[in-house]
Formats: structure tokens, C-alpha cells, sequence
């Protein structure tokens, strides 16, 4: 089949490679529904770190069940599913307590950028719908598997509940799927920091209360006078930079949560800074495993559409045109059709 | 009156200084029935932190209140007070949210070495008994001021909870407290990471389960044997360095939560290890008041005995054998008498 491979920072291509096949008895092989781009594959994309030569892109994925390996039970061939960026067994004491996420068996997804994807640990990673959807769930569903499924994660590290303010750091994709999220779990106000005509839109659509363009010191400044001088219960901290974790942290009340989830680069706190200011932190790989049930319901019942965070679709084979466009930030997210 | 004033690292005086007065109408002035040394005092003690002359010390206490301001509603002349080691209005939006140490108008209790001192903000620090309580129940009042407070919010913060497996860093008199306290709180499995046999013996007097004499890494790989390679729900990090903080992470589960309350010196926490290491972290000053009106009644109905921490008791006049002792590791906590 044709797939996508990265060569090198920048070096996107659409080509040639083995078909996956079940490697593992728990394994299962999917075709595809529909795939798409996720920021974090940008860091390698612009050479924010390290690379040990051409890799299989893509973690995110939904899409038909073709074959499934010996010890496979609870997902078969013809059925539609969905699965985490994280794979996980589903069963060791880290799952058990909900953290999928970091799973004795963890292994990151990956290849899923192609028409057809292996998934290891099958049992554990996919969640099946009792019938094939429509096709436009299709990109709702997909969203559930990565972004929407980081968003949700970062607003349940932060304790987001009804009547929190909320404070959403990023606004691309993960951030915007924050904004959603902390809407959906009842958040009274939801600010959204962005400087992008078209994401503060998307961020109002998505339940933005307040839409604060400011950044830095300035962007603090705007937090701490829409909260009357308190700061936010919860913040999202959706990039991943010092300038974003900084910000995050001063416009949170003390005692109030920040969840963490753009892949920290260049990173460092300070230890009795974070004391005396007194907030409370979770981040790491969202726990997807977790919500996908109820994010696949909430979807399949019309609930939300987190689809609509992507702005441009393409076909697989234009892959690459996908990347420079989310690199030249001309896209949001990039939906690649299969 | 003869009060405690460190001069400089390592020499604290017992000389006479003014008489404390109502400064500000908020005020009260109180008769100590008691006070001590905490392990704070030994940061400048041992020249650890920056000082700037002569400092007035001690913030521990409670007593008699003797006079009070004429803005002050809820405490008056006669009666018997507990305070907490944060000075807060106890109105604000910090404080209402439960984070009094936050407090908008928060200043650090000072000068209770002594037998008089004066509280800033007595209607919001100030919790008064009903009645005088005996006075062999002034030790175990006197520790709800920090030191239990303290302990019972690193559990807190760590979300201890029926059922949860602690762990608790540091055999200080804090890391005693957090034991005390996640007993209280429920916790099914206490361990106590503790190489001094007395304070070991205290740790299992007030609750813990196991004691684990090992450091560091061996200390880690201890934790992670009594866990089945899980680790704890909840740790407790008692003493605020790098080392300590490393230990209480590494012995903490995915999605477990690490409660510090050692003033942090020189910890520095890496942002990409603290995402994928996948701690909830909350620390900071304790919030003693949110939790002073139970703890006190905890002490007055005999259920809980924290005032066992002091292990040495000495006359006021002899405080600066007090410290010599906590720095010399002799004593776990001095009690003064005055």
C-alpha cells in the first residue's frame, strides 16, 4: 500500500510500504476510515526533536475492523471502532485506575496515516459501535480518538465541573477541543486566549464565553480583570512552551488546577515558585481510553460535533500538502480522506 | 518581655524585646499557653535562607486572647484561641475557595517564641474553643497550628481517602503529622520512609503500616516491592529537597498524587518528565485554617494525639537549646513552656 512516511524535518512523503499485517496474536488490522494530522507531528515535522530516521506517521484513526489476531475477543472483523493514540491492555493496575495512558504494556500508535493500520493490543484499545455510522460522524468520531479525547483529558486534569471559569491556553486544535470540553462538563466561563480571527470563531462556536487576544504579562493582566482580580478555577494548557506553561500558571487562582497537555519542550518549574503559588497539576498523554465510550456516545447521539475542527480535508496522497499547511499554520487540523 | 530573636545563622537569642501592642483595629494580642520550633526555623537557622537581621521567631501558638482591637467580632479577652501559621482575613475569594495560605491580605504569623504575641487578622486566624481546655491538651492544640495542619494537608493535597496506600517522605515532624492524618483520612496502607528507630516508632504509634529504612533508589525500589510495582495513591513529600521530591515522584502511581509541603530548596522539576511521569502535583503553605475548626475538635474528643510529636520540652528561656537540639537531630520538635 501507499503510506506516509517522514524522511526528515520537513520531508513528508506518500509512498510505498508493506501492507500491516497481524504481527501479534492481540493485534488487529483496520481499514481506515479516515485519518488525519495531529500538531504533535510537527515537532518532528520542524525539527523540535530528535528523529532516528524515516517513521510511519499517524496515531490517530478510526475506521473497520479487517482482521484480528488469535486472542482477540471483543473486537471482530466487519465492525466499526475506534482506539486510542495510546495503546494499553485495558486491564493492569494503571488502567484499572483510569490511566490508560501510561500502561504497563503502553505503546504510542503509530502507521496510521495510510489506508490500513495494525493496532496492537486490540482487545484493550478499540471501542466498537454497535453499527457502522454515517459517514459524516466520520470525522466526529476520528476527532474522539486524539484531540477531542486531549482536549477532554486536560479539562478533567484541571477538575473542570459546573460553574467552573475556565482559562484555555492554545488555540489550535487540542485547545479548542478544551473549549468543548469544558463546555460539555458545564463550565460557567470558558475564556479562550487566541489571536486568529477564524479560531476565535470556532473557539465561540465550541461554547467561548470570552476570547482574551492578549498573550504574556498582557494576556495575565486581561485573566486576572475578566476574574475580577481571582484568576481562573481551571486552566488548559494546550502548546506546550514556557511562555504557555507560564501563562497558564499565572492566570490560575491558588488552589485552582491546571491540566497539562501540549508535549512540554524546553520546560522547567521551579519548585518553590509552584509551591507558593499554590496550584494544582496533572498533564501526560491523555487517559483517552478512558472517555472513548462516552465521547463515542455523545457523538453518536448528536451531542457534539468535534469535527468541525478541521478546516481543511485532503486526500491521503496529498499528505504532504497537509503537513505545510498546518506547519504554515494556513490549517487548524487536517482531515485526510482514505 | 524575654522573647526569641535569631541574630544571624545559628544564634538565636532569648533577650528582651518590646512588648507586643495592638497595631491595627483587626489585631489581638494573646497570651501563649505554649509554643515551639519548627523544621522551618532551622532553613535560616542553618543559614539555608537569606536573612535580614535580627528576626523575631516562632509561629506556632495558642493561648489566651488578652486584648483585642476594636474592629475584632469573633474572638474576645478570655478566651482560648488556636491560630494558624498563616495570617488570613478568612472573606476573600482565596479564602473562601479554601486556600487561606493565599489569602489576599496573607502575611506569616511572627514573634510567637515568646510569651505574648500579636495576630494580624484575628476574626479571620483565630478558631476559639468553647471552653478552657485542660492543660494536657495544650500540646496537642499547639500542633493544629502548623504542624498537624500542615501533615493534614500534604494529605490532602494528595487526595488521601478511604482505602488509599501512602507513602509519606520525610520523618520530620510534618512527615509524622501526614501519617497521623492519613490515618485519619482512611488510608488502608501507611508507609513511612523513616532510618531513625524513635521516629519509626512514633510513625507506627500514629498509624503507618510498613517503614522502609532505604534511599533513593533502593528506597524507590522498596516502595514500588510493597506495591506489586504499582505504587502508592498518594505521597506525602515532607521535606522540600530535590532528592526528597524525586523519591516521592518515582514512588508515586500514573495518575497518583504527590502532596508537598517541605519548602522547596533547590528542587527543579523538568516539564517532559513531570508530563509523562503523570503526577498530580498540589504543595504549598498549608491551609491550617480550612482545616482548624475539625482538627481541634479531632484533639477535644480525644481522638487524635498529635501534641506526641514533642519530644523535647523545654522552658522558653531555653529555646536556643531548642534549636540546637532539632538542628542536632536530638529532638524531633521542641515544645517551649511559658
Amino acid at each position: 500500500m501507499f503510506a506516509t512516511v517522514m524522511h526528515s524535518p520537513g520531508d513528508v512523503r506518500f509512498e510505498q510500504v508493506d501492507d500491516p499485517k497481524i504481527v501479534k496474536p492481540t493485534d488487529a488490522i483496520l481499514k481506515l476510515s479516515a485519518t488525519c494530522i495531529c500538531g504533535s507531528d510537527l515537532w518532528p515535522y520542524r525539527g523540535l526533536q530528535p528523529s532516528s530516521g524515516p517513521a510511519h506517521m499517524g496515531h490517530e484513526y478510526c475506521g473497520v475492523v479487517v482482521e484480528v489476531g488469535r486472542d482477540v475477543r471483543t473486537v471482530r472483523p466487519g465492525q466499526f471502532v475506534v482506539g486510542s493514540f495510546c495503546i494499553s491492555d485495558n486491564t493492569c493496575p494503571h488502567c484499572a485506575y483510569g490511566f490508560q495512558s501510561s500502561c504497563v504494556q503502553r505503546e504510542f500508535m503509530s502507521g496510521a496515516q495510510a489506508p490500513y493500520a495494525r493496532v496492537p493490543l486490540a482487545d484493550g484499545t478499540l471501542v466498537a459501535t454497535a453499527e457502522m455510522p454515517a459517514d459524516d460522524l466520520i470525522p466526529h468520531l476520528l476527532a474522539t480518538s486524539d484531540v477531542l479525547g486531549t482536549g477532554w483529558y486536560a479539562a478533567d486534569a484541571a477538575g473542570v465541573g459546573k460553574g467552573s471559569t475556565v482559562v484555555v491556553v492554545g488555540d489550535g486544535a487540542v485547545g479548542l477541543m478544551g473549549v468543548l470540553s469544558a463546555k460539555e462538563m458545564g463550565a460557567e466561563r470558558i475564556i479562550a486566549m487566541s489571536r486568529h480571527k477564524d479560531r476565535q470563531a470556532l473557539a465561540t462556536g465550541f461554547g467561548a464565553t470570552d476570547i482574551v487576544a492578549e498573550r504574556g504579562e498582557e494576556g495575565v493582566a486581561r485573566i486576572n480583570e475578566l476574574t475580577r482580580g481571582v484568576g481562573a478555577d481551571a486552566v488548559l494548557e494546550c502548546v506546550g512552551t514556557q511562555e504557555a506553561m507560564s501563562q497558564a500558571i499565572d492566570c490560575c487562582r491558588p488552589g485552582g488546577s491546571i491540566g497539562y497537555v501540549g508535549v512540554p519542550h524546553g520546560v522547567t518549574l521551579e519548585g518553590q515558585a509552584m509551591f507558593f503559588a499554590q496550584r494544582r497539576m496533572l498533564g501526560g498523554p491523555a487517559t483517552v481510553r478512558r472517555f472513548l465510550p462516552d465521547l463515542i456516545d455523545r457523538v453518536l447521539t448528536g451531542k457534539i460535533e468535534p469535527g468541525k475542527v478541521f478546516d481543511l480535508t485532503l486526500p491521503l496522497a496529498e499528505v504532504a500538502e497537509g503537513y505545510r499547511a498546518m506547519d504554515d499554520r494556513l490549517a487548524i487540523k487536517t482531515l485526510l480522506t482514505v
